[in-house]
């Protein structure tokens, strides 16, 4: 399969995170990038740059300031003091109910509270060029698939399905998924549904089309009351307004069996099939894996290509991107077999 | 002026908190308590034990769900792990804007940060009990004016300001102020003013009657775009439905004189007037002082004699709320010098 892939990934290389209150080296690694190429070129999938401007399609996805805030962060955390070249910038309060979420502050702290649902999204010092030339390759897999292709992988990193219209969180800045569908219906497919199946929501994603009736969201996950991201996930969201019912989420409890799992994942094929859309477009988190350290999940290799084939046959053109998985030595391998079981099936 | 005081605000101690992404010492320190209770005594003011029980009113200021969580919060913390005795929870996720604040999540510290608007209001083991006890010398300063007393004052640790109906946030976990203007009401003053002077804005307090006509909210602080609480207290609130027109906010730029503080608080003070309340609670933050280690105000002990003697013209039965400051050396004596303006006027 076509996967597109960029070094500039490499740019975005925080050292740590914080997670509940602690310093700890960052799950979402610079490694991660590396591996899933590697094992793309072993397993006989083709590799190339991303060849295709996301410019365009930002604003119809993030909000222009969040955009500007992303672009000019770093340049604004040194500003404050040119010793910060060396650390990372944290936020310290979030917008939650009844605070405002309409006035920006100037500081810049809180700034990034302000854009930020989490302490677990690191900011580095080529962040914005890695998930601008992500945000490329991710419309350059779509555009493949408008052009013809029956399916196209965006293998690079970081990850984008956490990330809302104005806000980051989870190791996600852009939403990678919804530029994608964005550039396919822009491609002629007037309908798409996402089906996301990571083991963490992908409540971005679901946040950006949950009044929309065009794009069908769907994901496949751990129960939000128990895993991250916590407060949304719910089986009862389906959609707003004019989106009621295009949307569809399928949590699972931790631990859940792959047979649960597997029976998840028909359910959301038929719901799939039930909207009728021309393409579809898939998340593709590995952290569903036994071995993941950040997962209760059970799938293994087998299970993968397992999950390629499947997706294959609903029949539809399909635009792969990555989202987590943090099992890194494996993270490669379940990624090649789920385009390795939807091209033999 | 006879104040409330209660030793189990030394139950209260949290070791540090987390500040943009750095633990630091806890800026509301165990000390604050002592220093106040000794200055109050050294200029004569009479210092007694709450004796009056808050819990009736609890529920009429927080969700009780918001109470449940905090009062079984360091039991839960420990059943993960008792070894979690020696260190103290944060939170990692905030439910901002798109997801759910309705759903409570099963996992402790998905919790926390359900409860919490910020990263820098930690938990220690005795912190229930210590804010209970506080609550109880609220309503204890509240019923004192309730009795005929012209004035009182609740001289206890952590402040209040910040919390919210549901929600914990800069050091704060129940909204004393909140409880006084309720009990005050119980007593028989159907319209109060709160009037809060605070560093930083009373954004709890100020969400908590924004659709109330019956309490008028005021603030007078540094700007949120610059300063904490950063996502409300603009000049542009001014209440919601029912209670629109009863709230007010004076922001002042960082760095604000005492002459243009002054003059806010005069404008303040007209429309407290104008609202013709029948007592008033005033949140006494002691952090717009130029000593004080996380603000950018000038103002000096004189400034908080003439304070007082201020509110007393107001002419209103009136409960003081101790809230913020962070010179730790000085505030006993800046809060006492309040109370001897007010006496001497």
């Amino acid at each position: 399969m076509k996967s597109i892939f960029t070094d500039q990934h490499l740019l975005h290389n925080p050292q740590h995170e914080i997670f509940r209150g602690e310093r700890v080296p960052c799950y979402e690694a610079v490694s991660r990038g590396g591996i899933v190429r590697e094992a793309l070129l072993t397993h006989g999938h083709e590799v190339s740059a991303p060849t295709e401007d996301a410019g365009p399609l930002l604003t119809r996805v993030h909000a222009p300031r969040y955009l500007q805030f992303l672009e000019g962060a770093w340049e604004e955390w040194l500003a404050l003091d040119p010793a910060n070249a060396e650390s990372q910038p944290f936020p310290s309060v979030w917008p939650i109910r009844s605070l405002r979420s309409d006035v920006e502050p100037a500081d810049f702290i809180a700034k990034l509270g302000f854009y930020s649902m989490d302490n677990g999204t690191p900011l580095a010092a080529g962040t914005w060029t890695a998930v601008r030339a992500a945000a490329d390759a991710a419309v350059t897999a779509a555009r493949l698939v408008v052009g013809g292709e029956r399916a196209a992988f965006s293998a690079t990193r970081p990850p984008g399905h956490h990330a809302g219209r104005d806000f980051m969180g989870g190791y996600c800045f852009l939403n990678f998924s919804a530029l994608a569908a964005t550039a396919l219906q822009d491609g002629g497919a007037k309908r798409v549904a996402i089906l996301d199946v990571d083991y963490h929501h992908g409540n971005g994603t679901q946040s950006l089309f949950a009044e929309r009736n065009d794009v069908f969201t769907l994901s496949l996950h751990a129960d939000p009351r128990h895993e991250y991201p916590f407060y949304l996930g719910h089986a009862d969201e389906s959609g707003r307004g004019e989106g009621l019912g295009a949307n569809a989420n399928f949590p699972l409890e931790p631990g859940a069996s792959n047979a649960t799992w597997f029976a998840a994942l028909e359910e959301a094929i038929t719901r799939i099939e039930a909207f009728a859309p021309e393409a579809l477009v898939v998340p593709l988190g590995l952290d569903a894996f036994s071995g993941d350290p950040l997962s209760s999940f059970h799938l293994t290799g087998d299970d993968f290509e397992r999950l390629g084939a499947r997706l294959k046959a609903i029949g539809l053109p399909t635009m792969f991107q990555l989202e987590g998985g943090y099992a890194v030595e494996e993270l490669g391998e379940n990624a090649a077999r789920v385009l390795n079981g939807f091209e033999g099936a």
